[in-house]
């Protein structure tokens, strides 16, 4: 019987891996993979529940790289424990339409759990995994039948804990009372400019303890102090936990570990040969021991964990057949197979009572309407409930006892909309998050990386243009919509009444594979009459709300609250005499996806007299007025007042839209 | 003599005046000025230095009130103590083109410092007030002429300690030992959606401590412990320091204290009869006593303060003429003379010498250039200056002595770019901040923040397309842009080579009211060739970079690094006969302000055959190409893989440019 090997050995297969790719592809990062191997051998080796031939498996641990610049730590972790990333899949690092691009992309690599790279994020939607993990329980286990029970761990550095997203996560997983979260803190005290002394000198321990956290610190190098406070952090149930690492960062590099210059580039040919020879690692580039394989194999471990979390769960399925059932339905994504009618007869019913009413109370209605069909919602806002109108009927707080449907995320837009996407990947949910639409702006690259994700995320934001008044212009939006509508993979929709704003809400729930931000008004709108036509149309994202009485000579784009200036321009217009319809776009990026024989009946090319009107930034409008149309909306900052002033100081009122009209028709 | 007037009924003054403001208007928020009226009472009374008759006075204290809801505090405060706001100011809060707008806005009343609002920022805002302070005072002062020796005061509120630029800016201004910092926490356990028990459990002091802060706890009602705090605060001269001061919410109010119900909406009429009772204020709404006048009146103090200050000023003119001379330059905010005629040599000196270098590598230039002309320049970076090549030449780093000119922000993009709004508005400095500009995402609402205050911010934002490569789809912007040019106020340039560069960077150094963004590459950019006119012309946003050899049959637009795929394509047109010229837009905000003859000479309106190219989102380009043209861009999310591949992959090609400026013009 030979030797085991040594764990240091294991870890020196993920330093070689990650240099030698790093110079293979000339770019990326190997200081971080080779600082966090010997910790990153612990946790994958003693405690990570996973089974790397279904990376889709329910009940798996998380694992999140939140320092996703040092990707090929996790990559080199997947093919070592034998995932399907090839040793091939190691030498495509950074190439085209590899498995293995610069960060770690969700839905390019199985085993990949979530996007990371813009710091603090990952930490974000690893809490969100936690929440989601600890509901879910709540919500499905019984007694005896513990279906969803897993860890979520999460790879941090300095870069992650400097950003204020993670004052935001750490502050709420502590209130909520975390206890199977886990973050391993490479602590070497190194980021890109330097030694960190000059700019983040914060007692970490301290302001964790601060939180509510466990904190536990270590020699980030020693595997035995790492298992015991694995350990250590596993026990404590009723408080996330915080193992700082003490490492030095590329170690194993001779002239470059512990600098900052074995962060962001390769070591270059000599120093690998000189860490070859530190880390007594005689093969040459993307060469592994079979005994380094078998000994990081974990194949054979996981599929013996899902088999008997399946015989569990068949056990869980006799008893409660009708939960098995849904809790299935739910991690599938899949919407119960009569929402869509429902849906459908909701919004009409919307239609047919004509409510005159805000779009946020609209909104809520909608909640309210769909929440009982949905029981995967999962509610909440930054601390705004009672403006943005997101407290449906039935909604309970989730507390540290987990069991709701409702977060109390704080005044913490970015940590807010992080921890959704986190929410939505870990599966049987689907979070609606809620602020005013300025706020957004907090939240801006969160909401960027739902989409890049393609996660059912979705976005309730408020108080929406100078509509909301008084306030003033640090709260009223003016670019903040072409922003959203310029996000690819995002669908942005501002509806104008009931029927749009129920329509709005019931397509984004149904949209598996985007995010959707909806864009409600803090005054009341009228409602518009449609057919049932129209009504259908609503979803197409643009349609003709108003038809021309005569020929059509004119075209009137608007959204949202201005819908109505437009419809009550287009009685006067048509009572003048001109053809001119009004075309209601609630989704401009739905519109434009639409096939061009519908887009051309909406918008026949031919007619070049077109007047848009937004209470929002012009600029994005040309792309359906063009060079010879005009644009009604704003170009400056608002101001304090209240609406109905407001309106008038910036022009965006019915006599504008008639006036436009007439100069571009005569 | 009388009797000398009570502390509490002097705050109380600010209770009554609030919740009438507030009634009258029938919107704001009465529950923070009523709750933290003893403590305003004490720390303007009994501390602030302030002159009510010159607003102005560069050795001011600073006072934020990072709360910005609770406007009327501060509007009461600079009412009674004698600035240029009257009580029909008050009366008129809340109202159009008033002087007391919702939201405290810099710019609109004489005494506001900075507009607040969007939770967390006051206190970043008050961060940079601070550095600047101690910086200008190490560069200026000299032994027995402390010139520049002032506090900066903070109100804040929970939301702003939830928000996670609190943690980036408490942890920067620990590090770097902000002795005359001192934030006021209205510690009312009271937000929004209620008592934040359930959302915020935090330590404050324990986290405050992890940053080496000094902390202190009062009674937030208590003037004498406010005081004695104080005094404490102001003794502590290594550290800042945080005052936690327990409050309750609307205090006065019978019914409503210390409940949610007292924070954003008025507390009724009935209600404002009990509190007028529990107050014992027998005065109508909007009167108040002489007696009450008088010992809040700051006006004689004020100037007293200033004279004496001013005498040392003349002192320190006398011993160091010249300083005194170009400290009195550099808070006017008005660049050397010869700065104009400078850069335009050196602009002409980049244009002459024709490298082909990255954009970044042409920023680090002109910054070189630059800043030996201009000592008032504050560079920094998040995290970043070997990326960014911001770290220039004479670059000293700000450290705790403060003596320098750079600061390394950390991994800090939105505290970074709220404390350079503050610097600027301090005066005394021309900050520029750099990250990535996916990275101006997490700064997002500072920006906009520095536009609507119009502060002379210079944002700095390199990697700025698919063609950084490897990084992937995380790090490269496609929306960013769309985003920045549609902000009122902010001037985006993307210049193509090291002219264009030099030009930006003059003309952002030159903007007085505005802050701009300037975007950068990360790969190398072929030189473009100009005669004077042409180099000239950069500075008008937008130019004829080559002119048509024919009759003009057809424009291609172009920014950055796209401008020489249009200048290749613009060669293989010619040859072939085609009429075509190329317009470089560096930035198309300042090219839509030029007048009409200019713009038309640029794109004449009868050429319809346009085509755009840019490396980013096709929506914005559709304002100048119309429903006629065409854009070469992006609509999709980035891959990571090396740059040139990318381009290929996403279609951003010369080949492209020919074949659509010839699909347009056959």
């Amino acid at each position: 019987m030979s030797t085991p090997i040594s764990e240091r050995k294991l870890a020196n297969a993920i330093r070689v891996l990650s240099f030698d790719a790093v110079q293979k592809a000339n770019s990326g990062h190997p200081g971080a993979p080779m600082g966090m191997a010997d910790i990153a051998e612990v946790l994958w080796r003693k405690f990570l529940k996973h089974n790397p031939t279904d990376p889709n498996w329910p009940n798996r641990d998380r694992f999140v790289l939140s320092n996703g610049h040092g990707s090929m730590l996790i990559y080199s972790l997947l093919h070592l424990t034998g995932y399907d990333v090839s040793i091939d899949d190691l030498k495509n690092f950074r190439q085209l339409h590899s498995k293995t691009p610069g960060h770690p992309e969700f839905g390019y690599t199985p085993g990949v759990e979530t996007t990371t790279g813009p710091l603090g994020q990952g930490i974000a939607n690893a809490v969100g995994f936690a929440i989601a993990e600890k509901t879910l329980a709540a919500q499905f286990n019984r007694d005896g039948h513990n279906i969803i029970d897993h860890h979520t761990y999460a790879f941090l550095g300095d870069g992650c804990l400097m950003e204020g997203i993670s004052h935001e996560v750490a502050s709420l997983a502590g209130t909520l009372g975390l206890g199977k979260l886990v973050f391993f803190y490479d602590d070497n005290g190194i980021s890109i400019d330097g030694n960190v002394e000059g700019w983040f000198t914060d007692d970490t321990q301290m302001r964790f303890e601060s939180y509510g956290w466990q904190v536990i610190k270590v020699d980030g190098h020693d595997a035995d102090a790492i298992t015991k406070a694995t350990e250590q952090a596993i026990a404590e149930t009723s408080k996330p936990s915080l193992i700082i690492c003490k490492t030095i960062i590329g170690v194993g590099s001779p002239n470059k570990q512990g600098k900052a210059s074995s962060h962001g580039a390769p070591l270059g040919d000599d120093e690998i040969v000189l860490a070859r020879g530190e880390l007594a690692w005689a093969h040459a580039p993307f060469e592994i021991d079979e005994e380094v394989y078998q000994a990081w194999d974990a194949k054979a471990k996981g599929e013996a964990q899902q088999k008997n979390w399946e015989a569990d769960f068949e056990a869980y399925k006799k008893a409660y057949p009708e939960l098995a059932e849904e809790l299935q339905r739910r991690l599938s994504g899949e919407l119960p197979a009569d929402f869509e009618q429902k849906a459908k007869a909701y919004i009409q019913q919307c239609q047919d009572q004509g409510e005159n009413v805000a779009s946020r109370k609209a909104s809520f209605n909608a909640i309210n309407a769909f929440q009982p069909l949905l029981p995967e919602i999962m509610g909440g806002s930054a601390d705004l409930a009672g403006s943005n109108l997101t407290l449906f009927k039935d909604a309970k707080g989730i507390e540290t006892d987990a069991d709701g449907n409702y977060i109390y995320y704080g005044v913490r837009e970015f940590g807010m909309t992080a921890i959704a996407n986190g929410i939505a990947l870990h599966g049987g949910f689907i979070p609606y998050v809620a602020t005013f639409l300025m706020f957004m702006e907090y939240a801006r690259n969160a909401v960027r990386m739902g989409a890049l994700m393609k996660q059912r995320v979705i976005h309730v934001y408020t108080h929406d243009s100078i509509g909301l008044g008084e306030d003033g212009p640090t709260h009223q939006p003016v670019e903040q919509l072409t922003s959203l509508r310029t996000t690819p993979n995002l669908h942005t929709w501002r509806p104008c009444d009931t029927a749009e704003s129920a329509t709005a809400w019931a397509e984004a729930l149904k949209a598996k594979n985007n995010p959707s931000a909806l864009i409600f008004s803090r005054q009341n709108l009228p409602h518009q009459a449609r057919d049932s036509e129209q009504v259908a149309n609503i979803a197409k994202g643009g349609y003709v709300l108003a038809k021309e009485q005569s020929e059509l000579q004119a075209i009137i784009i608007a959204t949202g609250s201005e819908v109505s200036l437009a419809m009550d321009a287009y009685q006067t217009l048509t009572a003048n005499g001109v053809g001119v319809r009004v075309v209601s776009m609630p989704c401009a990026e739905v519109f434009t996806a639409q096939d061009s024989d519908y887009r051309e009946a909406v918008l026949p090319s031919s007619i070049r007299a077109r007047v848009a009107v937004e209470a929002a930034h012009v600029d994005y409008w040309f792309k359906f007025v063009g060079l010879d149309g005009k644009v009604i909306g704003m170009i400056t900052y608002g101001e304090s007042a209240p609406a109905g002033e407001l309106y008038k100081e910036f022009g965006i009122t019915t006599e504008a839209v008639v006036e436009a009209v007439n100069s571009l028709v005569k």
